[in-house]
């Protein structure tokens, strides 16, 4: 079937009307009517071709909320009606050890990402700037019915990259934690951080959002571009998670963890970062990485997030305002998410 | 008391005759007649100031292997006769949360190291090239029966640096570890994680010493300097315990590491390192630091490698030999760690 989509016909262009086709259904698929699609920095990123070639035209989106509208015949876990969301992967080979486990995102064969790559029937992805998409079954996750659509979309992605760290290094009760940079993802770190009982600081470049981290559940609130911050909190926290991809003065960052401390990155700066390994080594600290989190753990950020009224702050835009959104997203000026209200598109 | 000891006199001088002062025993304190006394790398780095300025004369050592020879009133560790050892602290605050959970290294006040610091009475501390030294039991550990003052001394540092980390990540039965160098540390880390039960692979330079590294324990032996290596063994570790000081390409050793695993740094390079971070979020992989280990933990160790028959392999040189023995270090010119007889001091 062809649907309606916004997409971009090269790295420098605007986002344009398009027809692009979706597939039919196979058995386990699910046909998604597209409600709302959140806007990601990634999306910039690949739409531009920063992080590697694509293929032109790309309809960008991997957060993605709406309703059934048609299933395969041997669809078991969804029927027409039902509220559901797509993240960041479409399928994975579902052999390995990592899909087995319930860790799509670290396929061993890659993930077939929402956009931008090659399924298995060897067709490129096209994402959520659409009024429709297909996809199978056991990537696709329910969203409760205490989330609207719109605030439902920026979990899919946000959401879950910060909730798979937080709750695989035990962010909770007794806990100090800072989350670096209050974005689309940090503002959702601090609120899941804030429901899952850990002591929430907030390090932003400068104190303009403060009474926003407060009010997301941040305890204290520091500007970076003080320099007594990073001197004066050396030791405090047992976990930092990091959503700034640029490049931060890492060996500064990880003198603020404790004993045993670890500072995760849940995004990837393209120039390496300088680390000064006596950083590590004088407290036994840890630096990692994360990606996204796995489709069970998706659902499960869900219905905590349902349990916990955790919704994103959003600013819904119809289609035509993409590439405004593009820039703004770009100047750190939105609060905190853009959401697509696909009926425009 | 005055004692006889080698000391430098400036960051370039050879070692020298020399006579230094031990306190006299207070009540909790351990007189020991040093037999051995190993060569640590951090021995050259601090003699020569490289790692910050010391006081002249120093005398370095932190490989202590000897016997009590006296101890304080109220000793309850130790009597006259023991076989004892001491590594690289000789003291700490013992209040803080780290010194009470036995991690006395990473004492939150600092430790007070065996050379090259100053102690509880002020005074600057000097090591182990020397023929006695007065420390506190409760930085004091037995070394048990079988094995000799010689091969202990090496155990105190380069034995307790790779114990720790590869017990902490539970390096074991199904895990496979790689040690990068095999040297002082880096053959020590081979046996351990041998008997531990984990499946050790060796990653150095050269061949040149695969016959011996096998031997060690290690099933697997690459060079490095053939470039194919770190390709072929791309996601291959579930534990790196590096042992190089030296700037490696880290994203490419970290990329040899399979989901969610760890490589630790036990020696800081004076440089930062370079880290590509994608490497790190792709597969959620940790990049770590680990410093010796604390006094409890340092028995574990000994008593360990007393059950498994673990003991360093070490050429006894005189006191006269340790100019040279450190030119050899810096050439990686020993297999593996040199000990000082201390009868020829």
């Amino acid at each position: 079937m062809n649907v309606k989509a916004r997409a971009v016909n090269g790295p420098s262009d605007t986002f344009k009307h398009t027809e692009i086709s979706r597939r039919g259904l196979d058995k386990h698929d699910v046909l998604i009517d597209i409600k709302y699609a959140g806007i990601c920095h990634s999306d910039i990123h690949t739409a531009r071709g920063e992080w590697g070639e694509v293929q032109y035209p790309l309809v960008p989106g991997h957060e993605i909320a709406g309703v059934v509208a048609e299933v395969g015949d041997e669809v078991s876990l969804f029927k027409v009606g039902d509220r559901v969301g797509v993240g960041c992967m479409v399928d994975s080979c579902g052999k390995c050890t990592s899909c087995r486990e319930g860790e799509e995102q670290y396929c061993e064969e890659g993930n077939v990402p929402t956009y931008a790559g090659f399924d298995q029937y060897g067709d490129y992805t096209q994402g959520g700037y659409s009024t429709h998409i297909v996809v199978t079954e056991g990537f696709v996750v329910r969203i409760p019915d205490n989330i609207p659509f719109d605030a439902a979309a920026p979990l899919l992605c946000a959401g879950i990259t910060t909730y798979s760290p937080l709750k695989r290094w035990r962010a909770g009760k007794g806990k100090k934690v800072a989350v670096i940079g209050l974005g689309g993802l940090g503002h959702l770190g601090v609120k899941i951080a804030h429901a899952m009982g850990a002591e929430v600081t907030v390090l932003s470049q400068t104190l303009k959002k403060k009474e926003d981290g407060l009010a997301f559940g941040a305890k204290e609130y520091y500007a970076t571009n003080d320099e007594e911050t990073l001197t004066k909190l050396a030791g405090s926290f047992d976990f930092i998670l990091n959503t700034v991809s640029a490049k931060l003065d890492m060996s500064a960052y990880l003198n603020l963890l404790a004993l045993n401390g670890t500072l995760v990155n849940v995004g990837a700066p393209s120039e390496p970062l300088d680390v000064n390994v006596f950083s590590l080594i004088s407290k036994r600290r840890s630096f990692a990485g994360s990606m996204i989190g796995g489709i069970r753990e998706t659902q499960e950020m869900l219905d905590f997030c349902s349990e916990h009224s955790i919704l994103p702050e959003i600013e819904v835009i119809s289609a035509d305002k993409i590439d405004d959104a593009y820039e703004r997203v770009l100047q750190s000026d939105v609060r905190y998410r853009f959401v697509i209200d696909t009926s425009t598109i």
